[in-house]
């Protein structure tokens, strides 16, 4: 007998879901605000939630065996002050074709000068000035796991040659061209947009700099569906602000939800969408869920597994 | 020997384009705006042009024999007063991919709520709204030429239900369902999107009116691509007051440029993008051209001939 513990904002959803499953030999419980003080039962050892919920709880969880997250980042429970002496697993491969919806949105949206196009509308002005194209344009993806492969078969499609930037990695086979190591400048030079889908790591961090976006051409647009983490947000507003790039759409922050009085929200040429992606779907993470939990029944390894040290 | 008379605002461009490929036994003049008075030489027998201006001198022309449009629509040759005695081809397969990215920029910003999340950056609001998706979305195509299968691949591409409303034709594979004639209140029902792509013709005149409208449900957006004398523009702006259906994208009018002083530029929910959506790109044009006149010269029937009585 196992026992599951939901942690999430979406408790009732996950809950519902699991038991409609009905998996084997599972007592479950779910909340959306663990109270401080309740101690959570020695038949408690799998734990589904929201990592900056479930790091709040770790040490109250004497029997924790695995914990499966619900999002795709796991930052709170990397804290090396948090215990590791259990398996934690991520959500993957089930936000490709939403990020890739979204970044093609606002790729498109740049083209189509839908902005603009708007604006002369309210001043009733006929506004045919030419469109761009996605056809013949240069897409570098700064990481090509399942998010980064879903966004380079969307710009094949769209007709974009497509640069990839890895550590070593060279699966995919829409990747025109791959870069590693220190590799990246040339990697940048003569993209029109650059689009990071780095987890946030020792190796990424501030990895978007001054130098990176001096590198870039003035025409490119930087969107970041990663980790706030990886970009000098001070660095890259100096650099709208000079026009050194043309654009920056920024889905993610150092700091979420992005502080009222940050400069970052009045920077030209910046879009904000307050990390609203790539949503958790509760269905698609429920099918990873109980997919482990039957791997962990036959006593197979789980699939997407965080490794601690590496971060991902 | 032929004459050619090239008559468009980018004449230079489209003369240089033909003069690099030498086409044999060819003298050609250009120009973007044809003097009245002027008379065309009886040498000048072929016409390569904007329909608006071609129109102007279809008199003045004793040897025609063929005219190119560098359109895709014809609307100003078809005019009964206007001569017919000259083979009219116009320009196709060439406009897909540019309404492709065209249509997949709105629908993709009305799922990812792009106007409403920049409005929430402007007051420093962290706006997580839970964004859409078209994955599972409903599009009904009303035209399913070479334009409308480009569209239907694309929304294939993205997980979309595909229906197509034609004549007769059912010749497109990424079409899931197709519809005809009084099929139409059928067509449109439980439609997420609906595109139109339909030419001006007399059986298209006002196909999208008030009864239409009110098949739809209220979630609906109308894209049209087309050709504005496909809608009753003043039952749409009406729609839209009443919620009737939630959007319209609008790139052709009954009259262009749309006056100043029209209620659909001020109609909520309406975007004006001032027929952009898919601009005759020369290169492409030419090539046209340049496959028409070796047919021309071999005695073969020529490509892309519009029928005077059916407007396309």
């Amino acid at each position: 007998m196992h026992g599951l513990l939901i942690l999430s904002q979406y408790a009732d959803e996950y809950l519902r879901l699991i038991r409609a499953a009905n998996p084997p030999g599972l007592s479950i419980m779910a909340t959306s605000a663990p109270e401080e003080g309740v101690t959570f039962g020695p038949d408690c050892d799998i734990v589904l939630g929201e990592p900056s919920l479930v790091s709040r709880v770790l040490h109250r969880l004497p029997d924790l065996c695995w914990v499966q997250s619900i999002w795709a980042g796991v930052e709170p429970l990397l804290d090396p002050g948090l215990r590791r002496d259990y398996v934690l697993t991520n959500a993957r491969g089930v936000f490709g074709e939403l990020m890739s919806e979204y970044v093609f949105a606002y790729l498109l949206a740049h083209e189509r000068r839908i902005f603009p196009r708007h604006a002369a509308q309210a001043v009733c002005q006929w506004d045919d000035t030419p469109t761009g194209t996605l056809r013949g344009k240069k897409i570098g993806l700064m990481g090509v796991g399942s998010i980064g492969a879903c966004l380079a078969r969307t710009a094949r499609y769209f007709g974009m040659t497509v640069r990839g930037y890895t550590r070593a990695s060279e699966t995919c086979a829409d990747v025109d061209a791959y870069y590693h190591g220190t590799g990246l400048m040339a990697f940048v030079s003569d993209l029109d947009y650059l689009v990071s889908v780095l987890p946030n790591t020792a190796d990424t961090r501030c990895i978007v700099d001054a130098a990176l976006l001096a590198a870039l051409p003035p025409r490119a647009v930087f969107v970041n569906v990663g980790r706030g983490s990886g970009v000098d947000e001070a660095a890259l507003a100096k650099a709208l602000q000079t026009g050194r790039i043309a654009g920056a759409v920024l889905d993610v922050f150092q700091e979420e939800p992005l502080p009222p009085g940050h400069f970052l929200w009045h920077t030209p040429n910046v879009l904000i969408t307050s990390h609203t992606a790539a949503p958790s779907v509760p269905e698609d993470i429920v099918r990873i869920f109980l997919e482990n939990y039957q791997r962990l029944l036959q006593g197979e390894a789980l699939r997407f597994r965080v490794d601690f040290e590496r971060g991902y």
